[in-house]
């Protein structure tokens, strides 16, 4: 008997309160019912997103959203800045380019956080309606600087548009705050929830910028979204049981307090980072993000082996590395439905696997560095 | 105590253990256990299209693949023919317009089906990309004529889409035989799963209009997804737990068989229909669909206290009429997961209703009359 243990960052484990929350018997979105929990629910996002403008809650993957925030916001021509340091980096330019809008890029190497002072040297020049980054880059466990990225467009007529996806709930986003623009969540990262609800949120310069945009939409049209909040609703059908979730998981986050939610993930990371160092290995993210956790596999290693041999002995998903970083990396997350002890058995079964593909270390050194992480 | 009961045409109720299989401990789609269950998915979603064609499988509404419908075989300043019976009739021209697809529309009186010979008369003028139409016009209950409509284009470079969202399932719509070239479905209707997902077939000769259409696209884009179904993935991170509780589904309907399922919608419709006669009251589509029944209000009788009544005293949700037929109907599902004597609920609460707002009948007319249907 072995248990599956989910360790990817996103889809996360989803607490089993949670999931029965979801399977409850189905009702109806034109209910006063669903309004109610759907209000509760924008509350609750705003919270989250630290906004007091609205949250839209799209039926979607995050991408759904991205897309949105280049089609509500930018028309054919427009010039944007794109921070390209991985895969979701890219979807940024690529989702530009099928629209029309040119996007320079400032590329990244893989592993590394951008620079701050490259994209102000670029917005020097002008002319460019918007900034795309990711805060988390998942393919890489890099943490862009938001705060001073959104600085530099502040009082500026340039969007700071924050692919959050895997970085909203984890890491301290202050969107009012720290002036981002367009800010951009999944369901299936902090949130701990089931892949299929899109989360976003404009500044007053954003929404703006919507009666601007020519570009064409209609699934993702924010402003018919924001219509539809006037009378509880969404513009389309929702996914009723992934806002039920939605609902639990908010309250259950409201009760935690957002500081504790995030040093809960700072801890988590911690522990994991430690381990690994304890390990011998070496960490991929410069400046790391406390969602994930990406690892150098150590030479003579064969990387993709890694995932593999813990999917078939320990029934385990961790996230190897994607594109650039293939077989040279492994991801363990730490957002979502974790605790603690979560982190000790990922990485003893990390441990046990290194151990079995011949890299020669004091088998539980890991694990004893995550402890005394844990408990400190 | 009373029991939520949900009779609205989508969403509609979710069987008990299709709502646990969706609450099973997530699992990652990027494992050989997810990517076997989408593979068996696709296969029993073909044979619910009835197609030898892929079925695409979106994490959206039921809109977002009528958006793809359009952007995907389209360019700009192309024109289309659109039958415009109803709300949703009334979506297929707003896409178009929203992205610069040039849309004829064929009015056709709310609760009246469309004229074929209407529609062959405006093909004859040529130029058409495109005829979009429902399969089941949600807001008025009507069944367009798909067949005949279909063999018009069928020969020629026109498309027949069809949005079949409240449609497939529940009434028999042979893609291929007929020669649809896009069919679409959405989760929550004759599937009986939450809302959240869309579906959608193209035929050969509409995978061939995508290679030509210069419209602009990404989260929406067929060809990725086409792409991405090589490998046993979707382009983006797939709703999980609505496809697990689709593949439940899946099962569960082909092991009642097409035929079977088809034959208790109709059973279940045609209760309804003799009930609301047998009621004195009028039905509202000329041509009614067996997925739902909208039948007129009596005169005398405020429409909207329907559906409130309903609610506050019997916990149902039915759906009353939308914009034109605001306050005029009420209508009853019969698609998704219901039986025989679900039908004699409703039907005994609407008695009871409208009996309350003073219309006067033989109490348990309408559920004799019903029950002469469901014993045959």
């Amino acid at each position: 008997m072995k248990k599956y243990r989910l360790f990817a960052p996103g889809p996360t484990p989803v607490a089993e309160d949670t999931s029965l929350a979801m399977a409850q018997p189905m009702i109806h979105h034109r209910t006063k019912a669903f309004e109610k929990i759907l209000e509760e629910v924008r509350g609750g996002l705003k919270w989250l997103f630290q906004t007091k403008n609205e949250v839209l809650i799209l039926a979607a993957s995050g991408t759904g959203a991205m897309e949105g925030a280049v089609v509500n916001t930018l028309s054919k021509g427009d010039k944007v800045l794109v921070v390209d340091g991985g895969k979701f980096g890219e979807r940024w330019w690529k989702i530009c380019k099928a629209y029309g809008v040119e996007a320079d890029i400032i590329k990244v190497v893989w592993g590394e956080a951008v620079s701050v002072s490259e994209i102000e040297s670029h917005l020097k020049k002008g002319g460019y309606k918007a900034v795309f980054v990711q805060a988390s880059e998942s393919s890489t466990g890099v943490y862009h600087p938001i705060e001073p990225i959104a600085a530099l467009t502040k009082n500026t007529e340039t969007l700071c548009v924050v692919d959050a996806i895997s970085a909203l709930g984890a890491v301290d986003l202050p969107m009012d705050k720290w002036g981002m623009d367009i800010l951009i969540t999944g369901s299936q990262k902090a949130l701990a929830l089931p892949p299929g609800l899109a989360m976003v949120a404009l500044s007053d310069k954003a929404w703006a910028m919507t009666e601007k945009s020519s570009l064409p939409k209609f699934y993702f049209d924010f402003k018919r979204e924001k219509k539809n909040i006037e009378t509880n609703q969404t513009a389309f059908t929702p996914a009723i049981t992934l806002i039920l979730g939605l609902a639990q998981t908010l309250q259950k986050l409201r009760e935690e307090g957002l500081e504790n939610v995030f040093a809960r993930h700072a801890r988590l990371a911690e522990a994991t980072r430690q381990a690994m160092k304890a390990l011998g290995l070496k960490l991929y993210a410069k400046s790391p993000v406390n969602s994930l956790t990406a690892v150098c596999v150590p030479e003579g290693v064969d990387g993709q082996k890694i995932t593999k041999l813990l999917e078939q002995k320990h029934k385990m998903t961790i996230a190897g590395g994607q594109d650039a970083a293939k077989g040279k990396i492994f991801r363990i997350a730490h957002l979502g439905y974790f605790d603690d002890l979560d982190m000790v058995t990922v990485i003893a079964a990390v441990e046990l696997t290194l151990a079995e593909l011949g890299y020669s270390f004091p088998l539980g050194s890991g694990v004893g560095a995550a402890l005394k992480v844990l408990q400190s």
